[in-house]
């Protein structure tokens, strides 16, 4: 009897379409049927809504209810209303709520659980459906700019427990996205305009002519300019699937993780606010700080790096929050960012792997960060926004 | 603003070695501190064990510290004993123990959680690793029989809930697998042969030669003698590892699923006597049903037929139970028989896949099974379970 060793090698293929429609439950668009009713057999529909999402569009309930039964979809139940936001993630008993219905109305892997709503509601339903039965079909309509041009695009899902925010979740590729346009109509201003920092993050990781085109739609993207937010949408979300499709490592198995450019920060600032930040709030921050960092080390050009701070504040967004000069480094308290420099390490396990910029448009790898440069960087972030304007680097970049 | 589409493809891969050895925390023994201390970097080790293993090998919970304590292998907490078997799988209570050590002890998914016992832990804990972090790293050391060569080397887990068996549960391949033979010689008669079942499963669908091996050696097998099991486990781990490497479909998108060959009615049997029937167990019964049923069809000849029913019975594994044929087929009992094989529709989503035999060695797709032929099965199996040995076929086969 000897020692032995099979090497296995699995390979899995996902597919799903990603939908750019707008009045989805119209009664003559196919989009929706489509997307449950593949070939000609009736699939079962679970439909679960955002309570934000049905108090600013009252009649999507009904609308749902309407086009299943016009278009004889075997929609389970009427559609199923829980909160959203983040309060959705918070709570285990909604993950109860949601797997109670799937058994209770026989969701097996072939049926649907279609969810509609903001980025929350879509990672706690995502994951009460990758889970139930190893995985129901999930249908996603995502109606918040985060939400439609990065977080229901992707392949991750998640709620929150023992206080820390994702730490339940799975990786589960949905069935399809369906993104109408038209929900984003109804958002906060906040909504709106935070979750252009996605955008701006794909573009100044990946495309210099998109980040061109945010900065000269700035002020209609500000003025709620539903055509431009449409491109930037569509080009944001096509950008991020493509890194998915092509970065080599879907499932984040390894420790490179380029999307989450300007996150480290954006992450314990979120934590740090208790979430009052929004999270495309936060990343404008985060991408603020590891910018100006980069310029300051003499990575980055001045003009290059004037221009992207320049960009958040013609959008509306702030480069800089309070917490950030305040919590900035005290090596006692388990608060502060530098701990979540090492937060963000452990995480990765071990090498830290942050993303910096070149230039406009393309991004590089470093593993450490210099915390003197680091605090630098805050307090000229801190001056900037007091003053409103880009002011120049205090001591010119190398 | 058009309607626009993206086809989105995610190629996910995953890679691990299945390892065979003997003894793996004797301290010469490289394998385990290979398995989680690739490089040299020091991984956090979290280790969980089946309460039956830890009864049968009282040293071992002693033998894992010491040998994690010599090789300096970061063990972040004595070995946390659970109970093994079925138990572990219907008790959520179970999971949350696992997930609370990971969160206390700071596991990442660069860090590894271990499970040592049998196929019942392993999809508990495996459950709990793959939802924590979205996925850590696991390890599974499998002591039986049915783990070694079936369960533990593929891509599932779960636990059971709403009374219903593996009903949450994800795909989530490990990080290794190593089996050590020495843990099977303390296993239950039930368990030693009832894992058999599943190296009658492979042989019968991909490799009649192995077929003939088993068929040589189930006096040996019956007898514990050791190293035929050795061969048995690893040749049906590896028949295992390349369908599921090769099949296409490793995260069962699709209806088809040969390796559930026999295991439509084994799931409802082990479902009728309240999980007294081992899998294993159920499996040959369910083996021999859809096998006789075959041949009663005039699809599997005679002699093969009856080399394959003689084996089960040569192996001490029953062909026939008392519930198979009470419950057979009663309209009104959603717990009978025929009820499992619409069961079996339903999960696979509106078309039944069954895998029959056309000779030993190779499997055929069917999508109906005549209820007549199948009560004739029954009638036969139960004949010659009662007389101990195989009867010719009352009707001869076309
Ligand atoms: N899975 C991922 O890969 C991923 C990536 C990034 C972010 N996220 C998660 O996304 C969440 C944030 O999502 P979000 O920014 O979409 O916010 P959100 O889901 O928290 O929604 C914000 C608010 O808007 C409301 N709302 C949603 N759609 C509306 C509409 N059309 N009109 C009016 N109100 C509407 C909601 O009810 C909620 O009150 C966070 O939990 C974050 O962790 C996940
Ligand atoms: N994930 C999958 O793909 C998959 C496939 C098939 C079966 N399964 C699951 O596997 C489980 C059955 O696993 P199993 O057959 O290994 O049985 P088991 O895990 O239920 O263990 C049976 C008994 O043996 C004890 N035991 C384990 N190892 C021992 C040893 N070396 N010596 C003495 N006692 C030992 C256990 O404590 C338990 O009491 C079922 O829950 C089934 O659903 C999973
Ligand atoms: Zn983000
Ligand atoms: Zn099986």
């Amino acid at each position: 009897m000897m020692a032995r060793t099979i090497q296995q090698v699995v390979e899995v293929t996902f597919r799903y379409p990603v939908e750019f429609t707008e009045h989805l439950f119209q009664l003559d668009n196919p989009v929706f049927r489509h997307a449950v009713a593949p070939g000609s057999s009736a699939k079962k529909v679970l439909v679960v809504v955002d309570d934000g999402v049905t108090k600013a569009h009252p009649s999507l309930v009904s609308d749902v209810q309407h086009y299943c039964a016009t278009h004889q979809l075997n929609l389970v139940a009427p559609p199923l209303v829980l909160p959203g936001g983040e309060r959705a993630k918070q709570d285990s008993a909604h993950v109860v709520t949601v797997q109670d219905a799937i058994n209770t109305h026989g969701i097996d892997r072939h049926s649907y659980v279609v969810v509609v709503g903001g980025g929350a509601i879509i990672d706690l339903v995502g994951y009460a459906a990758a889970t139930a039965h190893r995985g129901v079909r999930l249908v996603r309509v995502p109606t918040t700019v985060l939400s439609q041009n990065d977080s229901a695009v992707g392949v991750k899902n998640s709620v929150n427990a023992y206080g820390k925010k994702n730490w339940l979740g799975t990786f589960a590729p949905p069935a399809a996205v369906l993104n109408d346009r038209h929900f984003l109509t109804t958002l906060d201003d906040r909504d709106w305009l935070g979750g252009l920092s996605e955008a701006v993050k794909v573009a100044l990781l990946k495309d210099a002519a998109f980040f061109a085109f945010l900065e000269e739609h700035a002020t209609a993207l500000r003025a709620r300019d539903l055509a431009a937010m449409d491109h930037a949408v569509y080009r944001c979300a096509e950008l991020h699937l493509q890194h998915i499709a092509t970065s080599g490592d879907p499932f984040e198995q390894g420790s490179s993780r380029p999307l989450d450019f300007g996150h480290w920060a954006a992450h314990k600032l979120e934590a740090l606010t208790r979430y009052e930040l929004r999270h495309g709030e936060a990343v404008a921050i985060g991408i603020a700080l590891d910018s100006t960092y980069a310029h300051l080390e003499g990575r980055l050009r001045e003009e290059a790096w004037q221009r992207i701070v320049q960009l958040f504040l013609n959008l509306g967004l702030s480069v800089w929050h309070p917490l950030l000069s305040e919590k900035l480094d005290n090596p006692q308290d388990p608060g502060s960012l530098i701990a979540g420099l090492n937060e963000f390490r452990e995480h990765l396990g071990g090498q830290l792997t942050i993303t910096l910029l070149d230039d406009i448009g393309r991004g590089q790898e470093v593993h450490e960060m210099d915390h003197a440069v680091l605090k630098r960087a805050v307090s000229l972030l801190e001056r900037i926004q007091k003053q409103g304007e880009v002011c120049p680097t205090p001591t010119p970049a190398r």
